[in-house]
C-alpha cells in the first residue's frame, strides 16, 4: 500500500489553542513515515468543497509551525457550515473524490459540537461506500460542553482569561469607596462553565466576585435584585459574573429583552446584551452606581493569557489524533480521561463521534451553590488544573505578540 | 531641623502603573536619611479628611511594596474630589493642620488633571500661610492629556492593551470569509491618543485596524459609512477603532443618540456607547455583518499587558519628585522630556502645576490622516518606545497574576 496524505481542518468558533491542535496534527503527520504529505482545508469542509487548500511542507517553514502554539484565531481559516443531513446527498460522493484526487488516507477535523457532527457524518459516508479512509475528531470549545470528555480544549485559557480579568475588573472597582455594582458578562450560550471558572478571581474568603449566575439555574429578576441589595448591605464593591446565556422562568433568554434576535447560519440565536440589560435594570430599580463589561471576543483570542496546560493537553489531542488513525480508528473523538488520585494527570481516550455531536454537557447542579448564585469548592478543584502554567509568547521589535499569518 | 514625614496620595481613574509611582515614591521616601515616615492617604484628599491614612512601614512588608510595581488599581484607593476654588475656604486650614499634627513635610499627589488641581490649590495655600510644606504632583492618565510633558505614565501600558488586544480580535475576525465589520470602542473622552495607538496592531501595510477615528475630527456619518463600503470592497475583515468621545458636526457625542434609538420592553432607555450605536448603523444601513466590541475598564487595569517602560518611568517618575522636593522644589508635576536624537531616552523635568491643571493636550491634527481615519507615521515614531518591552508578572499557585492588597 502506498503511503497516503493527511488532510486537516478547523471549524467553528477560534479559541486560543486550536492552533496547537493544528500543530499537533501537522508535526504528528509530517514526522509518521506512513504519512505523505500533510494538507490543511482552507475554511473547513466548506473552502475545500472550493478546492481551496494548503499543503504545510511546501508553503510553511518549520519555525513557523512551531509559532502555531502561541498563535490565536484557526490559522486554516474556519466555517460555520452544516453538512446535508442525509448522507445521500452528493456532496458526499463530492467530497470523497476530492480526497481521493489528492491520495487522503486521513482526515482531523478540529471543532466543537457543529465540528463534529461533520465528523459523524463524513465517516458513516466512509463506512457506506467501503472508504478506507480514517476520519477523526479533535475537541475545541472555550464553551467546555462536548460529552464523553473531562473537558475540552480552549476551555482552560479561556477560564484563565476570564479569572484574570475579574481579578483586574475588581482591582479596578475597588478603589474608590462609593459603593458600586460591575456586572461581567461572559460567554457560554448554554453552558455555565466558562463563567463558572471567574470563581477562581476570588482570592479570599467573601471576596468578589460575590454573585455568579449560570444559564442552567433559571434566573429571576426579582431574587438577582435582592441578592445584589444584599450583597450592598456588606460590600462596597459588588462584582457579578453572569453567563450570556441566563435565562428567566418562561425560557426567554435575558439578552431578548433589548436585543432584536438574529440567528446563525446553525440557527443558534446569537446573544449579545443581557450584562447591559441588567446594568439598566440595576440602576432603574436600586438606584445603585453600576456598569457591566461584556468580555467579548477576548476570552476565545486572548494568546496572553494562555494557559500551559491547556496548550500542552491540545497539542497532545491533535498529536493522538493522528496516531489513532495510523491504528485502524475512525469516526471517533479524542476525549480526555482524568486521573486524579495522584494529582492532576490526563490520559487520551477515544469516543464514538456519534455519541458526542450535537450533545451538550452542561454544569452539573450540586456545583452551583448559594440559591444559584455561587460555585461550590468541587468545581474549583476540577477547574484549577485546567488554568495552571503560563506560556512565553514570542513578541515582535515593538513589544507585541508576534504570530503566525497566512500567507 | 528635625526630620519630617512623607505624605503620598492617589487621585482620579487608576492605571496599570499608577501604584509604580507609589512605589516610587514610598521606596524612595523610606530610603531617604532626610524623611522619617511615609504615610499614604486613603482614598486622596478626601479619605484624609476623615481622618484614614496609612502608615508604609507599620502596615506594609518590604517584599509587598515591591509588588506594588505589578499590582493595577490605586493601592491607596482613590477619589474624585475637588478642593474648593477659593484658598480662603476653611478647609484648606483644616488639611494643613492634619499635615502638621502629622508632621508632614512632604506631600506628593499622583493623578491627572483633576489632581494637579489639587497640587495647585495645596501648593498656593502653602505659600499663602509660609508653610515649609513642599507640594508635589506626579501625573497619571491613559488618555495622555496632559500638556507640558512628552507623555504620561499609565499611556504606554493602556496603549500596549489596545495595540495587542485590537491584533487578537483581527485574528479571531480573519477565520471566516464572510465579509465583515468589527468597531473597537476605545477610551478618550476628548484626546485621541489611545485610540490611536491601536495602529500599533498593524502588521504590514493594509493591515487591520483599516478605518482609526478619533475625537480630535469631526465624525461625519455618512462619510464613516462611505469609507466602511470602500474597505469591504477590498477586504474581508474590516476592524475599525473609534474613540469613545466622537463627535458629530453638532457637537454631539455619537454615544448620545443610543438613547434616542433603543429602549427595552419596560420602556427604559438603554445607554450603551458608541461603538453599539455604529454597529446598529452600519447594520442597518450596509447590511454587512458587524459586531462591536467595547474594550472598557480592562485598557487601564491589565496588569498582564503592562510596557515595561511606563512601569520603570512611572517608577522613576515618584522617585524623582521626592528628589525634587528635598532640594526645596514644590508646586510643581514631574515631565517627562524626550530625548531621541540617540534613540529614545526620557530625562524628568519639572512644570509649574498651575500650567497643568484643567488643560488637556490633544492628538496633533498633522498626525491624523486619510481624511480623518488614520494614523501618521510621526505617530508611530512617538509611541513605539512606550509599550516597548515586557514585565513579569508574579503568578499565585493557581496560575492568576498575584496581587497585593489594603488591609
Amino acid at each position: 500500500m502506498s503511503k497516503k496524505n493527511l488532510l486537516v481542518g478547523q471549524s467553528g468558533g477560534p479559541t486560543a489553542v486550536i492552533n496547537s491542535s493544528l500543530y499537533g496534527v501537522v508535526s504528528g503527520g509530517l514526522n509518521h513515515p506512513e504519512i505523505n504529505k500533510v494538507y490543511g482545508m482552507r475554511n473547513g469542509v466548506e473552502g475545500f468543497l472550493e478546492g481551496r487548500y494548503f499543503d504545510f511542507e511546501k508553503e510553511m517553514a518549520l519555525e513557523d509551525i512551531e509559532k502555531l502554539k502561541t498563535t490565536p484565531g484557526a490559522f486554516l481559516g474556519s466555517c460555520r457550515f452544516k453538512l446535508p443531513e442525509s448522507i445521500e446527498d452528493n456532496m458526499f460522493a463530492t467530497l470523497f473524490e476530492k480526497f481521493e484526487a489528492l491520495e487522503i488516507g486521513y482526515v482531523v477535523y478540529i471543532g466543537g459540537n457543529d465540528s463534529m457532527d461533520t465528523v459523524s457524518k463524513l465517516s458513516r459516508y466512509a463506512t457506506k461506500v467501503d472508504s478506507e479512509i480514517k476520519i477523526m475528531g479533535v475537541p475545541k470549545t472555550v464553551d467546555n460542553d462536548l460529552v464523553r470528555t473531562d473537558h475540552t480544549p480552549g476551555f482552560g485559557s479561556a477560564a484563565k482569561y476570564v479569572a484574570t480579568t475579574v481579578r483586574e475588573i475588581t482591582m479596578d472597582a475597588n478603589v474608590y469607596e462609593t459603593k458600586s455594582v460591575t456586572i461581567v458578562e461572559i460567554m457560554g450560550r448554554h453552558a455555565g462553565w466558562l463563567t463558572a471558572a471567574s470563581v477562581l478571581a476570588r482570592k479570599f474568603v467573601g471576596d468578589n466576585p460575590l454573585l455568579i449566575y449560570l444559564p442552567e439555574v433559571t434566573f429571576e429578576k426579582t431574587k438577582f435584585l435582592l441578592q445584589i441589595e444584599k450583597a450592598l448591605e456588606k460590600n462596597t464593591t459588588v462584582i457579578v459574573c453572569i453567563s450570556e446565556g441566563i435565562k428567566d422562568e418562561e425560557g426567554t433568554f435575558i439578552c431578548e429583552y433589548v436585543t432584536d434576535v438574529r440567528t446563525d447560519s446553525f440557527g443558534h440565536k446569537i446573544l449579545t446584551g443581557a450584562g447591559k440589560y441588567l446594568e439598566n435594570l440595576v440602576r432603574d430599580q436600586l438606584g445603585a452606581k453600576v456598569r457591566s463589561v461584556e468580555l467579548n471576543v477576548n476570552q476565545r483570542c486572548s494568546a496572553t493569557l494562555m494557559s500551559a496546560t491547556d496548550q500542552k493537553e491540545a497539542a497532545g489531542a491533535g498529536g493522538f489524533a493522528v496516531e489513532s488513525m495510523l491504528q485502524g480508528e475512525t469516526g471517533k473523538m479524542v476525549s480526555f480521561v482524568r486521573r486524579d488520585d495522584l494529582g492532576y494527570k490526563i490520559t487520551y481516550g477515544l469516543e464514538d463521534v456519534n455519541l458526542i455531536c450535537n450533545q451538550e454537557k452542561e454544569m452539573p447542579l450540586e456545583w452551583i451553590t448559594a440559591e444559584g448564585s455561587d460555585i461550590s469548592e468541587d468545581f474549583l478543584t476540577y477547574v484549577k488544573p485546567l488554568v495552571a502554567g503560563n506560556v512565553e509568547i514570542p513578541y515582535d521589535e515593538d513589544g507585541l505578540p508576534c504570530f503566525v499569518y497566512r500567507k
